[in-house]
């Protein structure tokens, strides 16, 4: 039992719309209590050009921050006071601080998988990148791991516009960077697969209940033997990639790690807590334990759709 | 732990300022769990002239309701789109439900000690009634008595204005009761005393921490055999008025019966439910639970305070 709620108890929203699915909440609630926080976090659905009138509520009763999903990652920007560049960079805030009536953004995704591939203790600096994907995790991914002294970046993309994109603005924070777009064909793979140190897989591609898979994974064969392949999927826990990976005896990561350390650096932000190393299981049981809840709740969901 | 936090989960406030001490809260949220209730109730400390704003906020952010402390208790009332009358005439509006857009106020704190001597098996119904005290909640006691059937009321207090107002605002609602506001002197108490069926004691005469308590209590053994004695106070658990009369085996009811019939009738009326009996033993550990975390609260304030 959860027994202070007092004058001192501080409130957060997640906002999205719809939020039926949404579980962020159930998780922050864990990591207060976890971190022994006086705070609770809770859902509110926030319509498509709301935002302004639902900044002014928090305001106006004194909430401490909020996370945003869709419909707002980019709206958000402009009503923000100050925004962290990369997420700036990347339109990519997805957390917001209110301190002294001052909205201060962040995005913590790119982050969060960075601090995972620090934590599995592969040396990020000097390091030769290898992006697969171009989606709304790729840059900021990659920007984190520049900061840390990543040395090239190649990104691969089905469309290599949108890879381009990432590159130009990679290049105006890091100009001595060597950075790369290119299709993502089974030969570009081929070709860059042996001189990538780090490859951190962006797309859809494996994801369980969406269509698609790499059909070729010969290039995982041809990364050198000290290679680390990092996935934004966790689900499933091996993706195909990771399994042929892991199978050569290649250092693995799936998208847990990045959800726990995004967690981790979520306390950081709005409390100023560190969570330390023994949080690492506790935030791992959390977040399966959120995904099981939001499975049964789209399943009722479903049904109780079914039966209109 | 508390593992249900979703789209679905309700926001209630508790207002006032200020809320340092407060307790409700707590004891609400204690409440929505017995009643498994996916429910969260916080403090806000809301400034006098606020409270427009405040509403505003509410209905933004899809806030369900709020219960109110100092200083909103009459401000609030214009404000509600509609207000249970007994509640606006005596201007003791503590608890609003937000309904579509709508604002619905009411006061329980008469309702909780009817509840409470009902409870206890006293037959209300064409009693006669001797009101101690014509302070806040003596109004709206007197009328709910009134509402189940009190055939007289006598309200005894030091300033007589004062109680002739609630006798005159009875009148409003119940025209052949007899009303009668007298002064509270030993003489009245004692002429009183043997036409009084039930004597609801209103006053902080006898309060632990507070100055002051009846100095002759000889009223008390002229009450009929089978009256009963409700005090609103609850701490000390027996008063010497209640102490007394229990000495002469009388039926008596100390204020924990109304706190605890304030949270039934506090869930059914933002809530639609309602709490059996089995739940009268947790709504007073709950209580005292609170009480004794607002003492804790309360002396480590005091700490702060004097170490500044």
């Amino acid at each position: 039992m959860r027994v202070k709620y007092d004058v001192d108890t501080q409130l957060l929203f997640q906002i999205g719309d719809p939020l039926d699915h949404a579980c962020a909440c159930t998780i922050h609630n864990r990591m207060y209590e976890l971190a022994n926080l006086n705070a609770v976090n809770l859902n509110v659905v926030v319509k498509k050009g709301e935002l302004p009138a639902f900044i002014q509520s928090c305001k106006q009763l004194g909430v401490k921050g909020f996370d945003i999903t869709m419909p707002h990652k980019s709206d958000i920007i402009p009503l923000c006071d100050e925004v962290e560049p990369f997420s700036r960079e990347f339109s990519c805030v997805n957390h917001v601080k209110i301190r002294d009536g001052k909205l201060i953004g962040v995005g913590l995704d790119g982050l969060g998988m960075v601090m995972a591939i620090e934590d599995s203790g592969f040396p990020i600096y000097g390091s030769k990148v290898l992006m697969l994907g171009a989606g709304a995790v790729s840059g900021p991914i990659a920007a984190e791991l520049c900061q840390r002294g990543a040395s090239s970046v190649v990104i691969l993309n089905r469309t290599v516009s949108k890879a381009e994109k990432i590159t130009i603005s990679l290049k105006k924070y890091f100009p001595t960077l060597q950075a790369t777009a290119m299709s993502m064909t089974l030969e570009n793979l081929c070709s860059c697969a042996p001189e990538a140190d780090l490859v951190v897989q962006c797309t859809s591609l494996g994801m369980s209940g969406h269509q698609g898979d790499y059909e070729d994974l010969t290039f995982i064969d041809l990364l050198p033997k000290d290679a680390c392949v990092a996935d934004v999927i966790f689900n499933p826990e091996r993706t195909s990639i990771l399994a042929r990976a892991e199978a050569r005896g290649l250092r693995v990561l799936n998208g847990m790690g990045m959800l726990v350390n995004q967690e981790k650096a979520m306390m950081k932000f709005h409390f100023g807590v560190d969570l330390g190393p023994e949080f690492a299981l506790e935030g791992e049981e959390t977040l399966l334990m959120a995904l099981v809840m939001r499975q049964l709740r789209t399943r009722r969901l479903t049904r109780k759709g079914a039966s209109k």
